[in-house]
């Protein structure tokens, strides 16, 4: 696992951003840059972005004999291995989370699983219950990746119901929200922390 | 919703099959051939394999203003909106479905959702519970989708417990499952029919 | 399974109801108070409550030797064995269905399951999702049960959200839900009939 | 949060431990039992075992105006609160936890949350997956009340299949299953530790 980072006599933790959605105005990375420009502001945790659109579809024939992966799903997972923890957003398809998102989780956990043992935290953005069902299956596969989940606060972004909460270009402006992201955020920062505290 | 066809004074249901892995040598496409046998023998259902392979990752962008698809995409919606029912394998991938499959749904899904009101059935191979952690999130996609599962009898198929399930070339070769896949396929043929018929 | 009856050359359809609260101002009650008084205005569908206040808390120990149960739960099983499909309304506890709820189908479903086959329907009040994700753990306790559920429509009402859905007894005022309600009947009264049909 | 006791010098964790079922030859207390005995042979952790049976059926109306409970409910929630951490053990009864857990977990949830911030693991015995699809809905309850579960290993062990894994009092007498329970207390030590470990 990655060490933390000191900065100024300050612990940085490093985290690493995955979006469910390819599309150009999503919500959902819209939610990504929000959290990042709330770590520009306070410190403790910074947010690396990663892109899921150059992984090609899952398929272990992909994989060479002797474990290797393509270049990109190898580069992919060596930034997820060189993290503390992970942010998920994903837009909920079919009360379930996108398939990019599970496209990229699925090369990420072929062994060795680099997700093993790290914190994570999960927000969503879309209609209805704002992507909370997505939300739970994804805590499911995150039992496998052996990833620890932040359960509060929950953040599910209903991204249709009065106010708005996005601009045109995807942006967050709702204020309600962007508390609610900097309370996880807070409470991703502790919780790897503390998983990664000497327990003796 | 197709209409049932008639052979030799038989009613017909057509099912298309979709399956989750990309692999050459999958359990799961396996799992699809063995149920395609079966259907040759036994009349009343008949089954057409759909290919996911060629379906880029989702992304809502590459649908046309006016509500079209890429080709690739209209034609796999056209083959389903024309079927009877459903029949789906998957492996799983970290306690959930595979991406290439959730990929596959995620496009038919896209309004107005080809699956709707349509019978379905599921089968697994793998590890651990052989897949059946995945069949319950596919059954809760298939709620959005508004598909009707077959309850019983659950066919997930640990193919790394003894004796042998498959062959070298992923080709069904353990009778007990055999005989269970042909109970599937019986009830699915009656779901659809009874969820085709006139109610009053 | 129960024959469908006839009532002045209309089928019928026979449904029981329970509810996962004990509370006397329980709003999941007036739910299903509410899809009642729904049933007498129209034809198609007539709703028995079945309480489950009475039923011990389930202990296998208690069932005689022979397969026998306590009259209370005997007499429980035999109201749902005689219905042709099940309208449940649950309040969620803790992102799952209430322990009163669970606890009358795990007596119910003690071999023989006297749920197999039948039609289901799901509505619930409750905060936060309107009790929509302890629906979905009821539709996978439904997968043992046998139970094919209604898809659409979602009925999950967020009782404390303006305005207010419930008087203080209980009762439903919210016109919408009610619209709601109706059509979740028709759909179940629909299923029923559609899942009793000789399918050849 | 309990503070974590010293004896000789040594940490010691301390958890409580709920059961499922209330049948006396349950397997599921078999794994309680035998988790007590392993925690007496190795230092690190005790066990205190909490009898789920004499809490009534959960009802709010039965709470007091002031927030009170049942004398035997408050008996219960002192216990867990003076916890370090949960361990669960629960039958699977239609893919979901057992009714007089869900009762026993409720009745903890009710405000103030008794389990916030505990960690937790769970096991379960059973037929078919051993319990394992009711481990998850214990998972999803376990967002809400904000524990924090331990991933791996996973103990669900299938009771029916040979070799006998309890013999006829509900004792284990299986030697992997042992080694495995000793893994799972093992990590949920740690995992309680790191919980509680000042994250500056």
């Amino acid at each position: 696992m990655a060490s933390v980072g000191v900065t100024g006599g300050e612990p940085v933790v490093k985290a690493v951003a995955l979006c469910g959605s390819l599309r150009k105005a999503s919500f959902n990375r819209g939610l990504i840059r929000a959290a990042m420009k709330i770590c520009k502001e306070e410190s403790g945790i910074e947010i690396e972005y990663l892109e899921v659109d150059p992984l090609p579809m899952l398929n272990t024939d992909l994989e060479t004999p002797n474990g290797g992966f393509p270049p990109v799903v190898e580069a992919f997972r060596r930034k997820i291995l060189h993290s503390d923890c992970i942010l998920f957003a994903s837009p909920e398809y079919n009360y379930s989370i996108a398939a990019p998102l599970k496209n990229a989780i699925d090369w990420a956990s072929r062994p060795p699983n680099v997700f093993a043992g790290k914190a994570a935290a999960i927000m969503s953005a879309g209609g209805g219950f704002g992507g909370g069902l997505a939300q739970f299956h994804l805590r499911q596969v995150g039992v496998f990746l052996d990833l620890h989940f932040v359960n509060k606060p929950g953040v599910h972004v209903n991204a249709f119901q009065p106010p708005p909460k996005f601009n045109e270009d995807g942006d967050l402006i709702d204020q309600q929200t962007y508390q609610n992201l900097k309370l996880l955020l807070l409470s991703l920062t502790n919780l790897s922390l503390r998983l990664q505290s000497n327990s003796k």
